[in-house]
């Protein structure tokens, strides 16, 4: 390659050069012509395609050079994407600043950028057998937008993706079953087959339970049989204990009896090597049209009906009440965790479950199942390795609007991947093109398990925020300081207060607050009044959007009426997210005031982290551009 | 400038063409020379010097060009830097990739660079009037690194710095005080001059309690003053709880009674635009030789002597017992949060000073306190804006090998650092090159209060290692999972299992389990003799370092006695972090595990990341190569 010619003179000298070259390294070369192309001056800028294996086609933008290759410098989203999509995609890299005019240069002309994204999610999106496509580099300035090198590459094998659409056929059954058969039930306790039907059979559930054991008459008191044939009346939902090898027979009994649907809670199959197991009982189920969930799970649970599959025992382990959220967990004991955390906070769960390998009953379809179901308002999803990402995002996209989803994906980084392997059987994919499509489908990404209860507690206990502007109000300054750090990481912003709203806390507040640009600060004088004066006074302002009062429930002068003064401020309609740490006493407190439904966070960032949630939704719901 | 000058002509028709250009913009111009150099093709990188308000003199090196300005791509060293600490910044970089022979060129010589580094700093530090020291672009190949540019910027004021030296003068009258005076003692419940006195007089501190206030004969049964120049013995300690324009005067008379050190608990100094009042306050103190902590704290708290001077109640605050860990904090309500989970942790705590303001006794003070107190082996260490950085890095340095420091920074973004200069009156500087400092001198730096804790707690409760490889033992391996992702996130390894240990674990333990290269997976099924049979297998091998337990104690199969597994297996010596969360249940069992001084954890993340301070902590007290 020669650039940066100046004459025809030059361009001959180039041509000679160039064939001179080329035939240096082997006389068989024929040189059938040289391309001749403008010169551009510009960024580098870089466009791409890309298959991935959970998601199928996505496109990538990035800044160019050492850049992109360096510190990965892109942004990524599914295609097809919107002009929208393409236009927020430009402000979504690190480096964005290179576009609007960096180094003296000028702004680029983004709509040529813009033009170039379009295009090339129409390409890959349109030409099955494109299955990687870079313009790299692309250079951009403020007219126009070149790519002055190209590469694509194609397979000998296009397929266009079969749409696989979400089937939640029969899951209804799961749920809501009026018979149960627990196979491999056992009277030996502590065995798991003892325990799940106990939980199943001396509980709360009002179904009919049939304990599946050929050397017993009766276990728990409860009549037992040899062989789910055997059972008299119908059976909806099968939960198996028994090994993994005798599955596929199981299942195909359980077809001819008209199970709906088989929980598999033992393990032994892909996660332990035994691929061929899961495989045959996959066929046997579809003979018969069952569903199953696992296996290698802990089942499901519904607060309504009261059913559990668990095996563990309702003194070691808490059921939550019933109430609007459902989620669905790979990892069984991440999802005990949170059912037990949700049951100390009061949060009331519609349906769990735990789907361990995901032989068949995948995310795409409980999600589709939940986006549908009246009583379910919030959705929480947990994945290690994905199968059909690109199912999950269709169906995900869908809800997010109406109904908020919060993820959590474990498995981002090699190690990580690879550890979900040897727990699920899946591998987990490449981490960046999933929190891109979960962000495209209007998702909520946590960070981690805390995160992830955190930002579920706060979309259930509050109402969405009208504006995005935060205050925080406090009696001890240090867990602000801390918070505001992660107002700026998250990009959320402090509320600029009327200057009505300021003159109104000066002049009502006692001598010893200080009102600062950042905090309220009532200082460690302060009573409950204090905070009345400070949150009447800022839930008037409409440049306030969230509240969020800090407390050391320890300084001596905060009396108790503090929790009435929340419960006041409450019927203002703003959001308030409080936060407060310390020991028995303060813990203590804080569930009082979670009991007037405003959530109480023990650190300033995860309050914060929780306030991004309901900013997020906010957008989603509301339909603006939302991105990144 | 004119590059790739080929020839004598060349280089002619540059001079003129440089000269015309210079002249074009100003007739005035007169063109005294040209500068020559030789051409150079390497990599682009810079190096350089700048001095910090908080930490003085400080080393910068990182990848040049655009990606330094973009994406700030740079490490930081306190200068002088030794040889070693020159050669590690090489690795610290993210485009470390660059150096090693990035898109085919050669690996770089990495002398040449160290060579430049060094002769840096000794430039910053030799030259007082050098403040900034630019080398940018130098560029570097296998041969050589030659700086193609270079700006200086120099001082017309040089000073060398003054070295502050920590004075720990009269700081064990903080501690451990024969005498204190309450100077603003008050008998109205509530107020913070009654709280102070009650937790002083009414509880376990042994020493002589004398309220001052002029209006009373006796508060809380205890004979009152109303001077402190009236107390008729003398008095070590004095704590004020009076309005701050009172202060100059109060500590005058504190002077006048030989009072050694002054708590100042009040606000209303710099923090609230008074900073001539804290000012005079200080001016006071110096006359006589007073120490003073504060203003705007809460004050000290001595496990051994019971004194504490806060003014939150013991009903509302629990006191933690007397133990091994010294923390100090600029945020009471921070401090408070870490005593109340020490006392609840059951972590002794030897001296806690929350110092606010910190008009006199410092970081550097404090520190240097604690590496010298035989009742003091781990340091903690909370702040948000540091006066003199340098003398707390100086200070630390000496101790992080003979005792660890953890420390946690607050005031990281623009909004954070405003939000502590509200606080304290003091701005948080550039977090960057206080983090670089703190890790420079062996601290552990803490990314937030829960870890800040979760490392003092490991720590306080375990063996460092003796080597760095990781093993996780589970019987639920989704937490494993999140596990994984936090090991690579943090740099850490898993163990090579040796062929005898995977040979014992697969003959030894019931075929339920998988050992795989990331897990040992017990299963659901585990029970606490398969934990003794893998814990045991794995504390025998020399590749392992640190053994990782995680638990799902709410299984059924799991029976209690893993109580009694762990704390045999501890007497191997191993460095042991468990992971278990869950309610109830699971929260007694973990309390149950933590008096076998095992520490337990709510996620594998947070587990992972307190191993981290273990392995790095033997790090810094093995003397060996500590980057980072």
């Amino acid at each position: 390659m020669v650039i940066g010619i100046k004459s025809p003179e030059e361009a001959e000298r180039s041509f000679e050069e160039i064939s001179r070259h080329a035939k240096s390294h082997s006389s068989n070369v024929e040189v059938e012509g040289v391309l001749f192309e403008q010169m551009h001056k510009g960024v580098e800028i870089i466009a791409g395609a890309a298959t991935d294996g959970q998601f199928d086609k996505t496109i990538i933008f990035g800044a160019g050079g050492i850049l992109v290759e360096l510190l990965r410098d892109i942004t990524i989203k599914l295609a097809p994407i919107t002009t929208l999509e393409a236009r927020n995609m430009l402000s979504e890299i690190q480096s964005q600043k290179l576009l609007s005019g960096f180094r003296g240069n000028k702004p680029l002309n983004r709509d040529a950028i813009v033009k170039i994204l379009d295009a090339t999610s129409r390409m890959i999106t349109e030409n099955p057998e494109i299955v990687e496509l870079d313009l790299n580099p692309i250079i951009a300035n403020e007219n126009e937008a070149i790519a002055v090198d190209a590469r694509v590459v194609l397979t000998a094998y296009p397929s266009k993706r079969t749409q696989a659409h979400a089937s939640t056929q029969r899951l209804s059954f799961l749920f809501k079953p009026q018979s149960v058969a627990i196979i491999g039930a056992s009277s030996a306790a502590g065995k798991i087959g003892h325990e799940v039907l106990k939980n199943i059979g001396k509980y709360d559930y009002k179904g009919a339970v049939f304990p599946i054991n050929p050397a017993s008459e009766s276990i728990l008191g409860i009549k037992a049989y040899a062989n789910i044939l055997d059972v008299p009346t119908s059976v909806d939902l099968a939960v198996l204990t028994t090994p993994a090898k005798l599955a596929p027979t199981i299942v195909s009994e359980c077809g001819k009896k008209g199970v709906k649907v088989v929980v598999i809670v033992s393990g032994g199959f892909k996660e332990a090597g035994s691929a061929d197991i899961e495989k045959q009982t996959v066929e046997a189920a579809r003979k018969y049209g069952i569903r199953i969930i696992g296996p290698n799970c802990i089942g499901v649970f519904d607060g309504y009906s009261r059913l559990d599959t668990f095996f563990q025992s309702h003194e070691r382990m808490m059921r939550p009440k019933a109430g609007p959220v459902s989620f669905i967990t790979q990892s069984g004991t991440f999802g005990a965790t949170i059912l037990e955390w949700a049951a100390e906070s009061d949060i009331g769960i519609s349906k769990f479950v735990s789907y361990g390998n995901r032989c068949d009953v995948d995310e795409g379809d409980l999600v589709e199942f939940f986006g549908n179901d009246p009583e379910t308002s919030l959705i929480g999803v947990y994945v290690e390795g994905l199968d059909d990402g690109r199912k999950l995002y269709d169906t995900a996209r869908k809800i997010t609007s109406s109904k908020p989803i919060v993820v959590l994906k474990a498995g981002k980084t090699g190690l990580g991947s690879n550890a979900a392997k040897s727990h699920t059987g899946w591998l987990a994919g490449s981490y960046p093109v999933a929190e891109a499509a979960f962000r495209q489908a209007g998702m909520i990404v946590a960070d981690n398990l805390e995160d992830f209860f955190d930002k579920i507690k706060a979309l259930t206990m509050q109402p969405l925020p009208s504006n995005t502007g935060l205050v925080m109000v406090t009696n001890g300054a240090g867990p602000c300081v801390m918070a505001a750090d992660q107002i700026e990481r998250l990009g959320l912003t402090l509320a600029t207060l009327s200057p009505t709203t300021k003159a109104k806390l000066t002049s009502t507040l006692p001598p010893y607050c200080l009102v600062t640009d950042t905090t309220i600060d009532l200082t460690g004088s302060a009573t409950s009044r204090d905070y009345h004066t400070a949150l009447t006074a800022l839930a008037e302002d409409p440049n306030v959007g969230v509240l969020m009062p800090f407390f050391v429930f320890s300084d001596t002068p905060l009396d108790e009426n503090i929790v009435n003064v929340l419960d006041q401020v409450a019927t203002s309609g703003k959001t308030i997210i409080a936060c407060a740490s310390g020991g028995p006493y303060s813990r203590a407190m804080s569930k009082r005031v979670e009991s007037t439904k405003i959530p109480v966070y023990e650190t300033g960032e995860r309050a914060v982290a929780a306030v991004e949630a309901l900013v997020r939704q906010a957008k989603v719901s509301g339909r603006s551009a939302v991105s990144g």
